[in-house]
């Protein structure tokens, strides 16, 4: 985290965020589904071939976690995030092959402080992400953030 | 997959599926930050006790994943499930913290046939999972399901 971490305060609707997340093979696709989503078309390169995808496509999770990987990395952890209530909106928008790259972005969309507590505010926060033009993968969630006033209140903890 | 796979006809709204996420250790929750969510409270212990969170909780994407794992594998696989559009809603309501058992249920909620192709047909999932009887998890999504027309006309690829 950075010292001073990046606070409630320091966030402007309209920033942008843009990362790329590198190509999977067949063996990144296959160990995440045996771990976590062992479906035959994220599993098993043969029985993947023989259905609608024509092969391999990574789990649905897998896109998730490798988008939301380089804003967490490059943004949250240096931010005074302290999690996050749900997603609102998640869609997957076309199969993500391996040997693809993704782009993406996450926009700020809009800030609100909270209503009850004045150590926080809640940011929300776009992502998509695609490849050749065609979009992959969206998702819009509410990350808490506290204030510049709960970062200090809460310095003890940082 | 089970031979027939089940297919859409077969889901009944109201069906339920019961399941228990085994408790996680901390090197459970620091091993899966450290790969996709490194935030402080879900990767360092001594960091965490000094957030909100008292100590180490387990990134959302981490319960989201071992919820669905489940159902992924007593009965997603055993059906003939071809993918999912998107979440509907996903809701943390409280964090995961080590060695707690989660119970959760999954009820299909309602199913509708595609307006478009004869091949297959949407099942609306809601997951409920927590410990205590407090709820941790929630998520609400669709299945996309061949019908047994579906699964016929595609049984090459069973």
């Amino acid at each position: 985290m950075l010292n001073p971490p990046r606070v409630y305060e320091d966030f402007t609707p309209g920033d942008v965020f843009s990362f790329t997340v590198p190509a999977l093979t067949d063996a990144d696709i296959i160990d995440f589904a045996g771990r976590y989503d062992p479906q035959r078309f994220h599993l098993d390169a043969d029985a993947a071939a023989r259905t609608h995808f024509g092969g391999l496509v990574a789990s649905g999770f897998q896109t998730q976690l490798l988008c939301f990987g380089p804003f967490c990395r490059e943004v949250l952890v240096h931010a005074a995030a302290v999690g996050a209530p749900g997603i609102d909106e998640l869609q997957w928008l076309r199969p993500w092959f391996p040997g693809e790259t993704l782009d993406g972005e996450v926009h700020l969309l809009g800030k609100k402080p909270s209503s009850r507590r004045a150590d926080r505010g809640y940011l929300d926060f776009e992502l998509v992400a695609g490849c050749d033009d065609q979009p992959v993968f969206r998702m819009r969630w509410t990350v808490i953030m506290l204030t510049r006033e709960g970062a200090n209140l809460h310095s003890e903890e940082s």
